[in-house]
């Protein structure tokens, strides 16, 4: 009988291609699948609570896999530390039920985007925010974001790529409850923290890119509902970069 | 006549080799170089206050040089930290009398080492911290920082090697005299602060590797006089690791 276990990981995105394995390219997911295997000797394909992309970090990502290997859970956790990289850690890990499935038990998660507002990024920040030091009308950003709160069709800020447009569930709905979107200024960083029982593809890229439109004047706070009505990815903003996006944490 | 600059510098010393420079190695003094002119196609070495070693990250080193363009300090700020990679940051730039020297002129330096003390070390503060979350008696460290402070002979605690032995005055002298020495404890980070009129190639991390000993109880706090005593590298700790390192601030 194979043994369920969940870890939950914190990582720094920076140097690696994203969550998802891909042939020849070092990703979160193969090298903890690597990992897994020198210490049981297991072939497993961990299954992570969704796909980061490249250059986005988590404080509390979580993955779950099944071997037969008899290891304690805490043995585990230490020995993977020691193999990990630095920019990969294991914070938790514990033995789960069968049924528990990372992405598939998954009620909710919460992300944070950290914009760096001052002239100058101080270089160990560099990595972990978005540095934006151009004028930005953070009030009108601040009303926008509870517009977007409840449930809505968010197919206006899913990636277009048909393979990639369901993240985090098999069906094709593109409706998601969200319950909480909020903007707010801590020192010089100014920060988007969303929560919701699912995101789409590059969905909170997507809407941080049409946020800072509403900052820079091109949108209104009203904009918001008009963008979600169309359903047309065209009608929202660009893509944020990937290295101010925080995996904050996932819910079961 | 040429302008004399002075520029205050932020880095994140992880992938460079060091402040100074070396051929064919990415350091910061030979990026600082090549920068400065490509903007002013003039060709010069900016001086450091001092080198840091591989590793070592800076909040405010200090560079000088003298240039003959007419550029005002502030486009020059501006254009540097447009060419520079984000892990390098001019956080200042003004032009300053002919005869101000980063290294000559300073009359005084402060650094902090920072020890990460909890079990899992987040994959953010990696690169910036040291890791030890190992037993250590950190009231015994702290009692052991003071007896550092005042003038002493810092031998013990210089790097061996003849060439790299003179970090900060071109005389022979090791002594330094030091203003402030505390280990202080915040949250899982217990972080050394020193602060004095110059420092010896290595003689932040000599004294760090020297502290853990005392935490580990292989040396007691009165140690600390017998070893300055000895004058002699031997008597005193291992080099600690880079990554901990600061330079904070340079004192002119």
């Amino acid at each position: 009988m194979p043994r369920n276990f969940k870890l939950t990981l914190a990582y720094d995105g920076t140097d690696f291609h994203g969550w998802q394995m891909q042939p020849a390219l070092p990703t979160i997911q193969s090298i903890l699948a690597e990992s897994i295997g020198r210490i049981t000797g297991e072939k497993v394909v961990p299954q992570g609570s969704g796909r980061t992309d490249a250059g986005v970090h988590a404080l509390a990502q979580v993955a779950s896999f099944a071997i037969e290997s008899s290891i304690p859970s805490r043995n585990l956790m230490v020995a993977l530390n020691d193999i990990l990289p630095a920019a990969i850690r294991v914070t938790a890990a514990e033995e789960v039920a069968a049924n528990f499935h990372a992405r598939h038990s998954a009620t909710g998660k919460s992300y944070r985007y950290r914009i760096f507002r001052g002239e100058v990024c101080p270089p160990h920040l560099a990595r972990y925010v978005y540095h934006h030091p151009y004028p930005l009308d953070e009030s009108q950003m601040k009303q926008a974001a509870p517009m977007l709160m409840g449930e809505h069709d968010f197919t206006s800020f899913a990636a277009v790529d048909p393979e990639k447009g369901k993240e985090e569930k098999e069906e094709c709905s593109n409706v998601r409850n969200i319950a909480r979107s909020e903007w707010q200024r801590e020192g010089e960083e100014f920060t988007y923290t969303v929560e919701g029982n699912g995101f789409l593809h590059h969905m909170v890229r997507n809407l941080v890119g049409t946020f800072l439109l509403v900052g820079k004047g091109s949108l209104t706070p009203g904009d918001l509902s008009r963008i979600l009505q169309s359903k047309s990815r065209s009608a929202a903003g660009p893509t944020a970069p990937p290295n101010g996006l925080w995996l904050v944490s996932v819910r079961y």
